[in-house]
């Protein structure tokens, strides 16, 4: 039902090669090659980018290309999932973002956009650690954030710690799985059929170390485990309007997504890893979403504690 | 765990008397009073609303006030869900919002708020009838939507009906219980224990009926029934943005603190009315959130159809 196939359409085949993204070496040589400006291979980017879109609500494709500070860009496409209410929706802003946390990116100078970038989304890239300097490109024009969400609610308003990193800076949450996980984590481990699931739960605490929540201070990531074996992580990423956040379900699925994963129905495993009696939970809702997207894939929580190093 | 309790502190009992909202000819005779502008008044009650808030997560109060086009003022405050993802969450504005629907208004003149609105709830608002006229006050400036969201993604994005009601604008779905969904409640209506469930069943249904859904074409309603027999309803709110989107089980527990519902842990029953195979189903989310803020909640869905008349 969920076709996934990344296969992009043969016009756009010789510039993006089925990827996500395209280096920085890559970026610089096909603007020498074609005398292209920045401007214009991001521009040319948003239609093969829109034609990954997964819009299965609204058939509203949007497509997004964007330019990291390395010099890569990246590509993101809306996803929507259904038989699921709104909110589980993934803009093609949001979608580019994590393409260029998850390749290590650590800022974005410029996303050029389909259509105008809606206030949920420009709330979220208000949490980025470059939110004052990057600029959207949509309907002909060029605009900061200042501009286009002015007097914003911003990650100051709640933190208290001016030395909290933001977004696409490094995160580091210590955390470890607390003793009743690891010792199951163990026993998964030594099983020959249950070893991918022991990987999975890594995968997942890996990414729940490094996710982005500093105002719930609730780490949280998921690891996804396809069919063949592959698997694919993200962590939460908090918004301090709370409601534009993305749970780590979502943030792992943009990762399958980018790794070619064909359709959700191959999802195997879904591992997700969470502060065991935390202020926000993700266990229900993710078993609520993989109910309707992937019903044959088995839902294991993994409970983490803060390490004892970190405490007091 | 979760104090609904609404009863304001002393130093507003006064002028709110412990509700939501005022009559217009209550505002009238308070301005009168005390020589108060509607700026003035507006601004007075910004306090007293965040005090009614209940920011579990992040202890952030948030409050709003507002006039409707017939002269009546509105409350909000923010509402957030332990152990819940943040998505949950409501915004302040977004609770003043459903009381004056409610209420009946057919449009809101402005909204004072104790911090600057987030670009959800801005993209939330660009739903509105009014969206042109409406002013939003903060830090101390006055502001239309066009200065906070300027060149935001519309409704007229997505509708192709020009005509299409908007949000404050009468909805009427045509929706009908399906033959199953109609033999049950009518089962549940002649035996005397169940027959709070079947009116709660019609309440849910109008709510659907009455729901603002222009983009999903699913709407829905929730109903809940307290400890004390009392029914509140609510219908899901689309944003052409679709994460900002209010669903079914939001709108009524907005409601159910209207109407001063003390817990929500004292909620018996819960009711959701969808259509039978939408592209939008509420009925996993709200069982995953119940099983968090009122786990001794029963929930029950019975499906809706488009009525014959409106077919084809």
């Amino acid at each position: 039902l969920v076709d996934l196939s990344r296969s992009a359409p043969p016009s756009t085949v010789g510039v993006l090669g089925g990827q996500f993204s395209l280096s920085a070496d890559r970026v610089a040589a096909l603007q020498n090659e074609h005398g292209l400006s920045e401007d214009e291979l991001l521009s040319m980017l948003i239609t093969p980018a829109s034609e990954l879109a997964r819009p299965r609500i609204s058939s509203f494709h949007v497509g997004a290309a964007g330019i990291g500070a390395s010099g890569a860009m990246y590509l993101g496409c809306n996803l929507e999932f259904a038989r699921l209410p709104l909110y589980n929706s993934i803009h093609a802003e949001q979608f580019l973002l994590v393409n260029a946390l998850h390749c290590g990116e650590r800022g974005i100078r410029k996303v050029a956009v389909s259509a105008a970038p809606c206030g949920h989304c420009r709330q979220f890239y208000t949490e980025l650690n470059c939110a004052e300097t990057i600029r959207f490109s949509f309907s002909g024009g060029t605009y900061s954030l200042g501009q286009l969400l002015p007097m914003r609610f911003r990650p100051s308003d709640l933190l208290t710690d001016p030395n909290t990193p933001l977004l696409l800076d490094p995160q580091c949450n210590p955390l470890e799985l607390t003793p009743d996980a690891k010792a199951k984590v163990s026993r998964l481990a030594s099983t020959g059929d249950d070893a991918p699931l022991a990987i999975a739960a890594h995968a997942a605490l890996e990414q729940a170390r490094t996710s982005y929540a500093p105002y719930s201070r609730c780490p949280a990531g998921v690891a996804i485990v396809a069919e063949d074996g592959s698997v694919h992580g993200g962590g939460v990423i908090e918004s301090a309007a709370f409601n534009p956040s993305l749970p780590p379900l979502q943030t792992a699925i943009i990762d399958a997504v980018l790794d070619g994963m064909p359709t959700y129905t191959t999802v195997r495993d879904v591992v997700l890893v969470e502060l065991e009696g935390g202020h926000v939970q993700h266990a229900g809702a993710t078993r609520a979403a993989l109910e309707q997207i992937a019903p044959d894939a088995r839902l294991t929580v993994f409970h983490v504690q803060w390490a004892e190093a970190s405490k007091g």
